[in-house]
Protein backbone atom coordinates (compact mmCIF):
# COMPACT_ATOMS: atom_id res chain seq x y z
CA UNK A 1 0.00 0.00 0.00
CA UNK A 2 0.78 3.64 -1.12
CA UNK A 3 1.22 6.16 1.21
CA UNK A 4 -1.48 8.82 0.34
CA UNK A 5 1.98 11.31 0.04
CA UNK A 6 3.43 8.32 -2.29
CA UNK A 7 0.44 7.60 -4.46
CA UNK A 8 0.84 11.54 -5.59
CA UNK A 9 4.29 11.20 -6.76
CA UNK A 10 3.14 7.94 -8.37
CA UNK A 11 1.02 9.28 -10.04
CA UNK A 12 2.67 12.55 -10.72
CA UNK A 13 5.32 9.91 -12.46
CA UNK A 14 2.60 8.72 -14.45
CA UNK A 15 1.31 11.86 -16.03
CA UNK A 16 4.66 13.43 -16.79
CA UNK A 17 5.47 9.98 -18.48
CA UNK A 18 1.93 10.13 -20.86
CA UNK A 19 3.10 14.14 -21.28
CA UNK A 20 6.49 12.91 -22.72
CA UNK A 21 4.98 10.14 -24.82
CA UNK A 22 2.63 12.47 -26.37
CA UNK A 23 5.29 15.17 -27.45
CA UNK A 24 8.14 12.36 -27.95
CA UNK A 25 6.36 9.19 -28.94
CA UNK A 26 7.02 6.20 -26.73
CA UNK A 27 10.31 5.50 -28.47
CA UNK A 28 12.20 8.67 -27.46
CA UNK A 29 10.92 9.04 -24.47
CA UNK A 30 13.32 7.92 -21.61
CA UNK A 31 13.08 7.89 -17.78
CA UNK A 32 15.88 10.53 -17.54
CA UNK A 33 13.45 12.70 -19.58
CA UNK A 34 10.23 11.67 -17.57
CA UNK A 35 12.16 11.97 -13.71
CA UNK A 36 13.11 15.28 -15.45
CA UNK A 37 9.64 16.14 -15.76
CA UNK A 38 7.96 14.85 -12.52
CA UNK A 39 10.54 16.24 -10.79
CA UNK A 40 11.75 12.97 -9.17
CA UNK A 41 15.56 11.37 -9.31
CA UNK A 42 15.99 7.79 -10.74
CA UNK A 43 16.14 5.82 -7.16
CA UNK A 44 12.25 7.24 -6.94
CA UNK A 45 11.63 6.08 -10.21
CA UNK A 46 12.44 2.72 -9.55
CA UNK A 47 10.61 2.65 -6.32
CA UNK A 48 7.56 3.09 -7.88
CA UNK A 49 8.60 0.94 -10.60
CA UNK A 50 10.95 -1.25 -10.12
CA UNK A 51 10.46 -3.15 -13.44
CA UNK A 52 11.57 0.32 -15.16
CA UNK A 53 10.35 1.32 -18.15
CA UNK A 54 8.10 -1.47 -19.39
CA UNK A 55 6.02 -1.11 -16.22
CA UNK A 56 5.53 2.82 -16.02
CA UNK A 57 4.46 2.06 -19.89
CA UNK A 58 1.84 -0.22 -18.30
CA UNK A 59 0.94 2.69 -15.82
CA UNK A 60 0.30 4.75 -18.27
CA UNK A 61 -1.92 2.13 -20.74
CA UNK A 62 -4.27 1.82 -17.48
CA UNK A 63 -4.49 5.05 -17.38
CA UNK A 64 -5.05 6.09 -20.64
CA UNK A 65 -7.88 3.14 -20.41
CA UNK A 66 -9.83 4.97 -17.83
CA UNK A 67 -9.45 8.56 -19.64
CA UNK A 68 -11.30 6.58 -22.58
CA UNK A 69 -14.09 5.62 -19.92
CA UNK A 70 -14.51 9.14 -18.18
CA UNK A 71 -14.37 10.75 -21.73
CA UNK A 72 -17.87 9.07 -21.96
CA UNK A 73 -18.92 10.20 -18.77
CA UNK A 74 -21.41 11.82 -17.71
CA UNK A 75 -23.63 9.99 -20.42
CA UNK A 76 -22.04 6.47 -20.21
CA UNK A 77 -22.96 6.49 -16.60
CA UNK A 78 -26.78 7.78 -17.51
CA UNK A 79 -28.18 5.65 -20.26
CA UNK A 80 -31.39 6.23 -19.03
CA UNK A 81 -33.48 7.77 -22.11
CA UNK A 82 -32.90 7.87 -25.62
CA UNK A 83 -31.98 11.74 -25.51
CA UNK A 84 -29.20 10.11 -23.09
CA UNK A 85 -28.05 7.62 -25.38
CA UNK A 86 -27.88 10.15 -28.35
CA UNK A 87 -26.12 12.13 -26.42
CA UNK A 88 -23.24 9.14 -25.43
CA UNK A 89 -23.27 8.44 -29.23
CA UNK A 90 -22.34 12.10 -30.27
CA UNK A 91 -19.74 12.17 -27.21
CA UNK A 92 -17.94 8.69 -28.28
CA UNK A 93 -18.07 10.23 -31.94
CA UNK A 94 -16.71 13.61 -30.33
CA UNK A 95 -13.83 12.18 -28.80
CA UNK A 96 -12.49 9.81 -31.51
CA UNK A 97 -12.80 12.66 -34.12
CA UNK A 98 -10.85 14.75 -32.16
CA UNK A 99 -8.15 11.90 -31.59
CA UNK A 100 -8.03 11.18 -35.45
CA UNK A 101 -5.65 8.86 -36.55
CA UNK A 102 -3.72 8.53 -33.17
CA UNK A 103 -5.27 6.08 -30.55
CA UNK A 104 -2.38 6.73 -26.99
CA UNK A 105 -3.64 3.45 -25.88
CA UNK A 106 -3.15 1.73 -29.13
CA UNK A 107 0.13 3.12 -29.33
CA UNK A 108 0.93 2.25 -25.91
CA UNK A 109 -0.64 -1.14 -26.13
CA UNK A 110 1.81 -2.03 -29.28
CA UNK A 111 4.87 -0.65 -27.29
CA UNK A 112 4.28 -3.19 -24.53
CA UNK A 113 3.51 -6.14 -26.85
CA UNK A 114 0.13 -6.47 -27.83
CA UNK A 115 0.04 -9.68 -26.83
CA UNK A 116 1.91 -9.72 -23.67
CA UNK A 117 -0.09 -10.73 -20.80
CA UNK A 118 -0.22 -7.47 -19.00
CA UNK A 119 -1.57 -5.53 -22.27
CA UNK A 120 -4.03 -7.74 -22.75
CA UNK A 121 -5.45 -7.34 -18.78
CA UNK A 122 -5.45 -3.62 -19.88
CA UNK A 123 -7.39 -3.99 -22.87
CA UNK A 124 -9.95 -7.24 -21.04
CA UNK A 125 -10.22 -4.92 -18.39
CA UNK A 126 -11.12 -2.01 -20.52
CA UNK A 127 -13.70 -3.59 -22.46
CA UNK A 128 -15.55 -5.91 -19.65
CA UNK A 129 -15.81 -2.16 -17.53
CA UNK A 130 -17.48 -0.08 -21.13
CA UNK A 131 -19.51 -3.14 -22.01
CA UNK A 132 -20.84 -3.59 -18.26
CA UNK A 133 -22.24 -0.06 -17.99
CA UNK A 134 -23.46 0.19 -21.81
CA UNK A 135 -25.43 -3.36 -20.33
CA UNK A 136 -26.74 -1.42 -17.25
CA UNK A 137 -28.13 0.96 -19.61
CA UNK A 138 -30.00 -1.61 -22.01
CA UNK A 139 -31.15 -3.10 -18.46
CA UNK A 140 -32.63 0.42 -17.39
CA UNK A 141 -34.62 0.64 -20.82
CA UNK A 142 -35.84 -2.68 -20.49
CA UNK A 143 -37.17 -2.20 -17.23
CA UNK A 144 -38.84 0.83 -18.06
CA UNK A 145 -40.21 -0.85 -21.01
CA UNK A 146 -38.30 0.89 -23.86
CA UNK A 147 -36.38 -1.53 -25.21
CA UNK A 148 -37.59 -5.31 -25.68
CA UNK A 149 -37.21 -7.61 -22.71
CA UNK A 150 -36.35 -10.63 -25.20
CA UNK A 151 -32.75 -8.96 -25.97
CA UNK A 152 -29.90 -10.18 -24.22
CA UNK A 153 -28.18 -7.10 -22.58
CA UNK A 154 -24.58 -8.64 -21.96
CA UNK A 155 -24.40 -9.81 -25.78
CA UNK A 156 -26.38 -6.81 -26.92
CA UNK A 157 -23.76 -4.44 -25.26
CA UNK A 158 -20.44 -6.71 -26.28
CA UNK A 159 -21.62 -6.11 -29.88
CA UNK A 160 -21.96 -2.54 -29.05
CA UNK A 161 -18.47 -2.36 -27.91
CA UNK A 162 -17.23 -4.31 -30.85
CA UNK A 163 -19.15 -1.64 -32.98
CA UNK A 164 -17.42 0.77 -31.53
CA UNK A 165 -14.21 -0.72 -32.10
CA UNK A 166 -14.57 -1.64 -34.91
CA UNK A 167 -15.78 2.03 -36.26
CA UNK A 168 -12.50 3.54 -34.31
CA UNK A 169 -9.98 0.98 -35.62
CA UNK A 170 -11.31 1.97 -39.15
CA UNK A 171 -11.47 6.31 -38.38
CA UNK A 172 -7.64 5.43 -37.06
CA UNK A 173 -6.82 4.06 -40.72
CA UNK A 174 -9.21 6.57 -43.00
CA UNK A 175 -9.91 9.24 -40.42
CA UNK A 176 -13.24 9.18 -41.16
CA UNK A 177 -15.69 9.01 -38.38
CA UNK A 178 -18.19 7.92 -40.91
CA UNK A 179 -18.00 3.41 -39.66
CA UNK A 180 -18.25 4.65 -36.38
CA UNK A 181 -20.90 6.70 -36.81
CA UNK A 182 -23.35 4.03 -39.22
CA UNK A 183 -22.32 1.31 -36.71
CA UNK A 184 -23.27 3.02 -33.37
CA UNK A 185 -26.53 3.99 -35.14
CA UNK A 186 -27.30 0.88 -36.35
CA UNK A 187 -27.22 -0.37 -32.77
CA UNK A 188 -28.88 2.62 -31.29
CA UNK A 189 -31.47 1.86 -33.93
CA UNK A 190 -31.51 -1.96 -33.43
CA UNK A 191 -32.31 -1.22 -29.61
CA UNK A 192 -35.67 0.97 -30.68
CA UNK A 193 -36.96 -1.57 -33.01
CA UNK A 194 -35.81 -4.95 -31.68
CA UNK A 195 -39.17 -6.52 -31.26
CA UNK A 196 -41.34 -5.80 -28.56
CA UNK A 197 -41.35 -8.81 -25.58
CA UNK B 1 2.97 -4.30 -68.36
CA UNK B 2 4.49 -7.87 -67.18
CA UNK B 3 4.37 -10.57 -69.46
CA UNK B 4 2.29 -13.65 -68.26
CA UNK B 5 5.89 -15.40 -67.16
CA UNK B 6 6.77 -12.41 -65.96
CA UNK B 7 3.99 -11.79 -63.87
CA UNK B 8 4.13 -15.73 -62.74
CA UNK B 9 7.40 -14.80 -61.47
CA UNK B 10 6.29 -11.86 -59.92
CA UNK B 11 3.65 -13.79 -58.12
CA UNK B 12 6.20 -16.97 -56.96
CA UNK B 13 8.71 -14.41 -55.62
CA UNK B 14 5.34 -12.99 -53.37
CA UNK B 15 4.44 -16.47 -52.33
CA UNK B 16 7.52 -16.91 -51.11
CA UNK B 17 7.99 -13.99 -49.15
CA UNK B 18 4.23 -14.77 -47.95
CA UNK B 19 5.59 -18.37 -46.56
CA UNK B 20 9.12 -16.99 -45.03
CA UNK B 21 7.42 -14.34 -43.63
CA UNK B 22 4.62 -16.86 -41.84
CA UNK B 23 7.67 -19.34 -40.46
CA UNK B 24 9.90 -16.25 -39.42
CA UNK B 25 8.16 -13.42 -38.73
CA UNK B 26 8.38 -10.24 -40.57
CA UNK B 27 11.57 -9.25 -39.26
CA UNK B 28 13.69 -11.49 -39.38
CA UNK B 29 13.01 -11.89 -43.26
CA UNK B 30 15.28 -10.86 -45.62
CA UNK B 31 15.51 -10.65 -49.49
CA UNK B 32 18.14 -13.65 -49.36
CA UNK B 33 15.95 -15.60 -47.87
CA UNK B 34 12.91 -14.95 -50.28
CA UNK B 35 15.00 -15.25 -52.99
CA UNK B 36 16.25 -18.90 -51.80
CA UNK B 37 12.94 -19.90 -51.50
CA UNK B 38 11.50 -18.72 -54.73
CA UNK B 39 14.29 -19.74 -56.71
CA UNK B 40 14.96 -15.74 -57.99
CA UNK B 41 18.30 -14.29 -58.02
CA UNK B 42 18.94 -11.06 -56.17
CA UNK B 43 19.40 -9.07 -59.56
CA UNK B 44 15.55 -10.46 -60.14
CA UNK B 45 13.90 -9.38 -57.06
CA UNK B 46 15.14 -5.97 -57.82
CA UNK B 47 13.47 -6.27 -61.27
CA UNK B 48 10.15 -6.88 -59.75
CA UNK B 49 10.61 -4.72 -56.49
CA UNK B 50 13.13 -1.85 -57.72
CA UNK B 51 12.04 -0.70 -53.91
CA UNK B 52 13.10 -3.71 -52.19
CA UNK B 53 11.35 -5.08 -48.97
CA UNK B 54 9.16 -2.64 -48.09
CA UNK B 55 7.53 -2.88 -52.11
CA UNK B 56 7.73 -6.74 -51.77
CA UNK B 57 5.30 -6.32 -47.93
CA UNK B 58 3.20 -4.15 -49.92
CA UNK B 59 2.46 -6.92 -52.33
CA UNK B 60 2.63 -9.24 -49.57
CA UNK B 61 -0.23 -7.30 -47.39
CA UNK B 62 -1.82 -6.80 -51.20
CA UNK B 63 -1.99 -10.98 -51.48
CA UNK B 64 -2.97 -11.10 -47.70
CA UNK B 65 -5.96 -8.67 -48.19
CA UNK B 66 -7.29 -10.63 -51.41
CA UNK B 67 -6.97 -13.65 -49.52
CA UNK B 68 -9.67 -12.19 -46.77
CA UNK B 69 -12.18 -11.76 -49.28
CA UNK B 70 -11.46 -14.93 -51.13
CA UNK B 71 -11.91 -16.88 -47.77
CA UNK B 72 -15.40 -15.62 -47.56
CA UNK B 73 -16.40 -16.87 -51.25
CA UNK B 74 -18.47 -18.01 -52.87
CA UNK B 75 -20.84 -16.62 -49.63
CA UNK B 76 -19.76 -13.37 -49.72
CA UNK B 77 -20.70 -13.02 -52.91
CA UNK B 78 -24.10 -14.18 -53.51
CA UNK B 79 -25.41 -12.79 -50.34
CA UNK B 80 -29.33 -13.41 -51.76
CA UNK B 81 -31.27 -15.50 -48.93
CA UNK B 82 -31.23 -15.72 -45.43
CA UNK B 83 -29.55 -18.89 -45.93
CA UNK B 84 -26.84 -17.72 -47.83
CA UNK B 85 -26.08 -14.88 -45.46
CA UNK B 86 -26.19 -17.10 -42.15
CA UNK B 87 -23.39 -19.27 -44.45
CA UNK B 88 -21.76 -16.15 -44.85
CA UNK B 89 -21.78 -15.52 -40.90
CA UNK B 90 -20.06 -19.01 -39.92
CA UNK B 91 -17.39 -18.32 -42.80
CA UNK B 92 -16.66 -15.42 -41.24
CA UNK B 93 -16.41 -16.52 -37.70
CA UNK B 94 -14.48 -19.96 -38.55
CA UNK B 95 -11.97 -18.22 -40.82
CA UNK B 96 -11.26 -15.49 -37.58
CA UNK B 97 -11.54 -18.16 -34.97
CA UNK B 98 -8.81 -20.33 -36.94
CA UNK B 99 -6.12 -17.65 -37.21
CA UNK B 100 -6.92 -16.79 -33.32
CA UNK B 101 -4.65 -13.98 -32.19
CA UNK B 102 -2.39 -13.60 -35.77
CA UNK B 103 -3.86 -11.66 -38.20
CA UNK B 104 -0.97 -11.72 -41.46
CA UNK B 105 -2.73 -8.86 -42.60
CA UNK B 106 -2.59 -6.73 -39.37
CA UNK B 107 1.22 -7.98 -38.69
CA UNK B 108 2.64 -6.76 -42.49
CA UNK B 109 0.19 -3.24 -42.49
CA UNK B 110 2.03 -2.88 -38.97
CA UNK B 111 5.39 -3.69 -39.87
CA UNK B 112 4.94 -1.06 -43.53
CA UNK B 113 3.50 1.75 -41.32
CA UNK B 114 0.30 1.59 -39.74
CA UNK B 115 -0.08 5.74 -41.17
CA UNK B 116 2.14 5.08 -44.52
CA UNK B 117 -0.26 6.11 -47.52
CA UNK B 118 0.81 2.60 -49.13
CA UNK B 119 -0.12 0.71 -46.13
CA UNK B 120 -3.70 2.95 -45.52
CA UNK B 121 -4.53 2.47 -49.24
CA UNK B 122 -4.27 -1.35 -49.11
CA UNK B 123 -6.59 -1.23 -46.25
CA UNK B 124 -9.06 0.79 -47.68
CA UNK B 125 -9.18 -1.10 -50.73
CA UNK B 126 -10.37 -4.18 -48.72
CA UNK B 127 -12.55 -2.17 -46.96
CA UNK B 128 -14.53 -0.81 -49.78
CA UNK B 129 -14.70 -4.01 -51.72
CA UNK B 130 -15.49 -5.70 -48.62
CA UNK B 131 -18.65 -3.38 -47.69
CA UNK B 132 -19.37 -3.11 -51.87
CA UNK B 133 -20.33 -6.65 -51.69
CA UNK B 134 -22.22 -6.81 -48.49
CA UNK B 135 -24.24 -3.88 -49.96
CA UNK B 136 -24.79 -5.82 -52.91
CA UNK B 137 -26.36 -8.51 -51.12
CA UNK B 138 -28.76 -6.15 -48.88
CA UNK B 139 -30.16 -4.51 -51.83
CA UNK B 140 -30.62 -7.74 -53.19
CA UNK B 141 -32.52 -8.74 -50.36
CA UNK B 142 -34.10 -5.42 -50.47
CA UNK B 143 -35.39 -6.55 -54.19
CA UNK B 144 -37.08 -9.31 -53.01
CA UNK B 145 -38.50 -8.24 -50.18
CA UNK B 146 -37.03 -9.64 -47.46
CA UNK B 147 -34.97 -6.18 -45.86
CA UNK B 148 -36.78 -2.68 -45.59
CA UNK B 149 -36.14 -0.70 -48.25
CA UNK B 150 -36.23 2.20 -45.95
CA UNK B 151 -32.44 1.16 -45.14
CA UNK B 152 -29.34 3.04 -46.35
CA UNK B 153 -27.73 -0.18 -48.04
CA UNK B 154 -24.47 1.34 -48.47
CA UNK B 155 -24.45 3.06 -44.66
CA UNK B 156 -25.78 -0.70 -43.23
CA UNK B 157 -22.91 -2.35 -45.07
CA UNK B 158 -20.55 0.27 -43.66
CA UNK B 159 -21.71 -0.86 -39.88
CA UNK B 160 -21.71 -4.35 -40.51
CA UNK B 161 -17.86 -4.15 -41.81
CA UNK B 162 -16.87 -2.08 -38.47
CA UNK B 163 -18.85 -4.41 -36.35
CA UNK B 164 -16.48 -7.66 -37.69
CA UNK B 165 -13.46 -5.31 -38.04
CA UNK B 166 -14.22 -4.17 -34.03
CA UNK B 167 -14.91 -8.26 -33.56
CA UNK B 168 -12.07 -9.37 -35.07
CA UNK B 169 -9.91 -6.82 -33.06
CA UNK B 170 -11.38 -7.95 -29.93
CA UNK B 171 -10.56 -11.69 -30.74
CA UNK B 172 -6.98 -10.56 -31.38
CA UNK B 173 -6.48 -9.78 -28.07
CA UNK B 174 -8.82 -11.90 -26.02
CA UNK B 175 -9.15 -15.09 -28.00
CA UNK B 176 -12.31 -15.25 -28.11
CA UNK B 177 -14.67 -14.94 -31.04
CA UNK B 178 -17.87 -13.73 -28.44
CA UNK B 179 -17.73 -10.15 -29.56
CA UNK B 180 -17.42 -10.83 -33.20
CA UNK B 181 -20.62 -13.30 -33.09
CA UNK B 182 -22.86 -10.94 -30.87
CA UNK B 183 -21.86 -8.08 -33.27
CA UNK B 184 -22.32 -10.49 -36.23
CA UNK B 185 -25.96 -12.03 -35.16
CA UNK B 186 -27.16 -7.89 -34.17
CA UNK B 187 -26.89 -6.58 -37.57
CA UNK B 188 -27.84 -10.00 -39.41
CA UNK B 189 -31.25 -9.42 -36.66
CA UNK B 190 -31.19 -6.14 -37.78
CA UNK B 191 -31.84 -6.86 -41.21
CA UNK B 192 -34.25 -9.34 -40.99
CA UNK B 193 -36.27 -6.91 -38.69
CA UNK B 194 -35.95 -3.71 -39.40
CA UNK B 195 -38.64 -1.49 -39.76
CA UNK B 196 -40.83 -2.35 -43.38
CA UNK B 197 -41.25 -0.63 -45.97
Amino acid sequence: MLTKKGAATRSRIIDAAAAEIRERGVGTTTLEDIGRRSGTGKSQLFHYFPDGKEQLLLAVAQREADRVLDDQQPHLGELTSWAAWRRWRDAVVERYRRQGVHCPLGVLITEIGQHSQAAQAVTAQLLGQWQRQVQAGIEHMQEGGQVSRHLDAARTAGALIAAIQGGVTILMSTDSSEHLESALDLCLDYLRTARPG
